[in-house]
C-alpha cells in the first residue's frame, strides 16, 4: 500500500509557508491505519522493546498500536501541566516557536529498552527532546520511528545517536 | 484482571481538592492496556461501527487500539487549533474552568456509525461536546465508551441519548 497516498498536505498550517502534512485521512482509513502500525512495529519485532514512549498527541495513536503489537508498555510524553504525577522536562526550539516536554519520573525503570514513536520528524526538536527525558530517566533507547521524515530538514541529523525508522520520506517542501 | 488497580489517584491534581484517576500506570502494563482495549470493544464488536472518534489526548491511546479491534477508521476531537483543514467547534463547562473542541468537517461521511472513546468520564463535559460536534456532522452515535467513569458526578446524565459504556465505575470522591 502506497501510504503516502494517504497523506494530506494542508498549505500555510500552522502559518502561512508551511505545508502542513496531516495525517488524517491516513488514521481514518482502517487498512492504511494498521499498515503504518505494522511497518513501523517491524523492525523491532525481535528487539526485546520493553516500553514505547510517544508524544502527545498524534504520536499516541500510532504508540498505542506499535506498543501493543510489541507487547510493550506505554508512556505518554506530555505538554507541561498533562501529568499528574512527579515529572521531569525539558525545553527545545520548535520549526514555529518554543517548546517543552515532560514525563513521569516514574514511567520506566532504569535501563528499560524503549522504542519512541511520534508521526512526524520535522526538525528534531520534539524527538531530540523525548530522547534526552527518557535518557535522563536511563532508558535503553532502541530506535526512533516515525510516519512521515521530512528529509529536507535535516530532524535525523539531531538523532545521529539513534536508529532513525521513517515510513515515508519527503524530499523537499 | 481487576483493571481498578492499574489506576492511581493522585491528590490535588489539576487543583487542590481534586482526586486525579490517573490511568499511566494502566497504559504502561501491556496487559492491563490490551485488556481496557479488549473491554472497551467487546461490546460493538457486531455493531457495524466504522468510525471510532476519540478526544485529545489520552482518548486517543485507547482510540486508536479499540479502532482497529472493530475495523473501523479513527477520527481526532482536538483542542483548538490543531487540526489543519476545515474545523467546526464546540466550547463547554469542565469541571475546572471552559475548553472548546473541534473536529474536521471532513472527519466522517453523513449518516456513519461512530463510536466515542475517552479515558475518563467526569461532568460529561468534553463527551458531551465530542457528540454534539459528531451529530453536526450528522453521526450515527453507535455509543460513548470510557475507562472510568466518576459515577458520583453523575456525567451520564449529560449523556443520556446515548448508551454509555464504563469499565470502571468510581462511586465515591
Amino acid at each position: 500500500m502506497d501510504l503516502e497516498r494517504h497523506i494530506r498536505d494542508v498549505p500555510d498550517f500552522p502559518k502561512k509557508g508551511i505545508i502542513f502534512k496531516d495525517i488524517t485521512p491516513l488514521v481514518g482509513n482502517p487498512d492504511a491505519l494498521r499498515e503504518a502500525a505494522d511497518r513501523l512495529a517491524e523492525p523491532f519485532r525481535t528487539a526485546n522493546v520493553q516500553y514505547v514512549a510517544a508524544i502527545e498527541a498524534r504520536g499516541f495513536i500510532f504508540g498505542a498500536l506499535v506498543a501493543e503489537r510489541l507487547g510493550a508498555g506505554f508512556v505518554p510524553i506530555r505538554k507541561p501541566g498533562k501529568l499528574p504525577a512527579k515529572t521531569i522536562s525539558h525545553s527545545y526550539a520548535l520549526e514555529y516557536g518554543e517548546n517543552t516536554l515532560e514525563i513521569h519520573t516514574d514511567a520506566i525503570p532504569r535501563g528499560a529498552r524503549v522504542l519512541v514513536i511520534d508521526d512526524v520528524l520535522a526538525i528534531g526538536g520534539t524527538l531530540g527532546a523525548s530522547t534526552h527525558l527518557l535518557e535522563q530517566l536511563g532508558a535503553d533507547i532502541v530506535a526512533v520511528a516515525v510516519v512521515v521524515e521530512l528529509a529536507f530538514l535535516s530532524g535525523r541529523d539531531k538523532l545521529e545517536k539513534y536508529n532513525v525508522h521513517s515510513l515515508i520520506q519527503v524530499a523537499a517542501e
